[in-house]
C-alpha cells in the first residue's frame, strides 16, 4: 500500500473534523501532500466519519489522478489540486461546511479583523472570494472554485502562508498550512473568529478592525523568526 | 405482529431525531409507509424517546386507521396521511419543533437559499405554508395541517422530492424524502440550513439569493442520473 | 426523618435543573409542598448540585420555619413560600438564571407567544413582572419578589395554572407546576420558548403574536377535560 | 520541588477552564500567588490541557522570574506580575480568549449590570479598558497589558476585588480573585454575564443598567460582614 505514513495523518487530521464541530454528516475533507514523492492523499467521497480508515483514504498523483484507492475521492479534490498547485509553501488542505464560516461566505463579507484572537492566525482580514459566475459553475465547477481562490489572493497580493484561509462566496471556507495539522488548526481559528466577528458587530454596529500595529505584533509574535509564544521548536 | 421491519426502521429514524438535537422531551416523530402492503408506521404519542422500541410503535392502514398497537399513534398521523396521499414518491416523514425551524416559522418566512450547504438538498428556498383559518384551527387541525402544506406546493407547482421540506406558519418544520432515513436527513439539513440564514441575515441584511445557476448545479450533483457526489450507488 | 418520599422527589427534580442544562454553579432551586402534612422540601443554599441528595434538602412548614436540616435552605425560600400561599393548586416550584429567561427579563418584556411549542404549555405570554421598588428591595427583598409576582397576576387576571411561569424584571425567570415534575417541564419550556421568540424577532421585527384561536387549541389540546395528546392518564 | 501544594491548586484551576469551555486549544492560563513565600505558579505556554500536570507548572519570583521549570512560562507572565504587584487582595488571577468575554472586548465596551446574575458577583459594569497605544504595542507589550488595566481600575476608582475582572480592548478578558479558585469561579460568570448582556440588548436595544439599589442588595447579599447567602464559611 501506498504511503502509510501520509494515509494515517490524512486520516487522523480528517477525524478531527467533527471532533471540533467543524461538520454534520460528511461535509468536510481534508488531504496533504507529499510532493517529492508526488502523492495527495484525500477523504473518500461521501463516506461517514466512523467509516472512515488509513486504508480507505485515496491517493492520486499531483494532477489528482487516482493511484491507488476502490472509493472515489471528495468531489472537492480538483480545488485541492489547484491550490497546491498555486500555493507551493502549502502541505495540507481543509475543507468544511462550518456554520459561522459559511454564513460569512453565504452573507459575501471578508471576516474582519478585530481582535488578538484573529491575529494570532490570520495576518489581517480573510477574504471572502467572489462568486463563480454561471459559465464556471458550468464548467469545471471544483477547479474553478480553486481559481477564484487564486485569483483573490493574487489581486489582494496576499501571502497564503499569513493568510491561510479563505471563504467562497455562497459556499464556504478553506483552510489550508505547512501540512494537514496546522490546516485543522487554521479552520478551528477561522470558525471561531467568524463567530467573535458576529457577535462583536451585534454589540457594536460601529465597530472597526483593529490596528496595524497589533496585527503585526500578534502575528509576529507566534510566527516568523522572532516568534516568542509557546516552546521552542513548536509550530505553534 | 405485523410489519417487524417497518417497524424497526421507524423505531431508529425516531432515536436518530435526539441524537441530532432536533427534540426536546417528546417534540418529534417519524413514519414511513409500505405503499404495497398497505401500512403506516409511526411513533406513539406523548412517549419518551427512551421508553420507545419498534415494539411500541404503532401500525395503522393509509387512511391512519389503526391496525396494531396498544397506544395512541402520534397526534399528527392525520398530517402525514394527508402528505403520503397527496405526494406518491414519499416513504417517509419527519415533524419536530426543532429551534431553527420553528423560529422560520413563527417568523412567517420562507427559508432562502443562500448557499451550497442548503443548495446541495433543497431544490430552492424553503417555503413557510400559510396559518390555519380560525375554521381550520377548529374543525380537523392535524389533517388541515397537511391540506395547507399541500396548498401551497400546488400553488407554488414544487417537487415534493426537490423541495423536501416545509416550515407550517406558527407552527414548525416537517421534512420527508423517499424513506425516512433520508426524512431525517432533510430534517437535519433544514435546521442547518436555517441557523445559517438566520446568521447570514445577521451579518448582511442586505444578503441575496444565489443565482438559478448554482442551484441547478449543487442540486442536480448529487440528485438525478447525472449525480457524481458520493459513492456509486449511494442515497447522497 | 420527615417525609422521605417528598425529599427524595425534591431532590430528583433538583438534579434534573443541570441536566436541562438550566444552572451553573448552584444558580437553581426547586421545591415542592405537601400541603396535608405541612410541609416544604426545598434545596439547601450555595450547595453544589454533585453533593445534593435527599437527606440534605431542608424541610420548612407553610410559613418556611426549619423544621429539619442542618444546612440553610436556599435564600429563595421565601419567594416560594409567599407564590404556595397565593397559588393553593400550585404543587411545586422552579426558579433559576437560565440564560433565555434571565435575558428576557433583563430586556424588560413579556415572552411573547409566537407559536405552538410555546402555546401547548403556556396559555398566552409568559409575563415580566415589574422591578422591585427601592424600598421594597431593602425590605423583605425575596419575599417582596414572591409578591411583586402575585400581584402581577391579580393584575392580569391570570390562572398560574394555564400561565405557570414569569420573570421578573432584572432578574430571572420562576416556573410552577401542579407537582415539582411539572414545574421543571415548564421551566425547560420557558427557556426554549424564550430562545424561540428571540431568534423569531432576528429573523421578523415586525412579527406578532399568535391568532387567539391557535392559543385555545393548543392548550386545551394538551389540558382539561378534552385533552386528546399523549396516552391517556399523562400529565402531559 | 518547590511549592507542590501551590502547583497543585494552579493546575487543578487551569484545568477548570476547558471543562467550562472558556478555552480553544491553549488559549487560557491562571497563576496564583503565595505573597509569603515571594512565589507565582503559572500555566506553561502553548501546551496542551491534556499534557498539563501539577509537575510542569512554572514558578517564579514575584517579579516573574522563572526559579523552576524547564518549560516557558505563559507569554501573558508579565500581565499576571503587574496585576499581583498593584492589586494586594488578589490571590489568582486568569485570562482567557473565552467568546463572549473577547467579543465585548473587540467591540470596546464595558458590560453593563443588566440583572442579578451579574450584579450578584461583579459590583457595577466590568470594564473594557482602553487599547494600547502602537509605542505599548511594541514595547513590553504583556507589561503594558497589564499596566493599562490598572490605569482604567485608578482612573474609575473601582476596587479590584468589587469589580473582579475586564476586558481589555481588541483583546479579551482577564478575572481575578482572593485565590485561584474564585477567579476561575469570576471567569465562569464574566463569560455568562457577557452572554446575557448581548442577548439582553438584541430583545431590547433601549435596555438600561439596573438600579443602584439593585447593585447594592446582590452584591452584599453575597459578600461583606452581612453576607447570607449559602453556608457560614463558605467563599460564595
Amino acid at each position: 500500500m501506498l504511503v502509510p505514513e501520509l494515509r494515517e495523518r490524512v486520516y487522523k487530521a480528517n477525524m478531527e473534523l467533527p471532533e471540533h464541530g467543524l461538520v454534520k454528516f460528511t461535509w468536510g475533507n481534508v488531504s496533504a501532500i507529499d510532493r517529492e514523492g508526488g502523492y495527495i492523499a484525500i477523504k473518500p467521497s461521501g463516506v461517514a466519519y466512523d467509516k472512515l480508515s488509513a486504508e480507505n483514504m485515496v491517493i492520486t498523483d499531483l494532477d489528482g489522478n487516482i493511484l491507488e484507492g476502490d472509493l472515489n475521492p471528495s468531489s472537492d479534490l480538483p480545488t485541492h489540486v489547484e491550490l497546491y498547485k498555486a500555493f507551493p509553501e502549502v502541505g495540507g488542505i481543509v475543507h468544511t461546511h462550518s456554520t459561522e464560516g459559511v454564513s460569512w461566505a453565504q452573507a459575501g463579507r471578508d471576516i474582519p479583523c478585530y481582535g488578538t484572537t484573529h491575529a494570532d492566525t490570520f495576518y489581517g482580514a480573510i477574504p471572502c472570494a467572489r462568486a463563480l459566475t454561471p459559465k464556471e459553475i458550468n464548467g469545471e465547477y471544483e477547479k474553478e472554485t480553486g481559481k477564484v481562490i487564486i485569483e483573490e489572493f493574487k489581486k489582494r497580493g496576499l501571502d497564503p502562508l499569513a493568510v491561510s484561509g479563505v471563504t467562497v462566496r455562497n459556499h464556504g471556507p478553506f483552510a489550508w498550512g505547512k501540512d494537514e495539522k496546522s490546516a485543522v488548526y487554521n479552520a478551528v481559528v477561522l470558525e471561531e473568529a467568524a463567530r467573535m466577528a458576529r457577535y462583536t458587530e451585534s454589540i457594536n454596529p460601529e465597530v472597526e478592525e483593529v490596528p496595524q500595529a497589533l496585527k503585526d505584533k500578534h502575528y509576529l509574535r507566534k510566527h516568523g523568526k522572532n516568534a516568542y509564544y509557546g516552546q521552542k521548536g513548536d509550530s505553534h
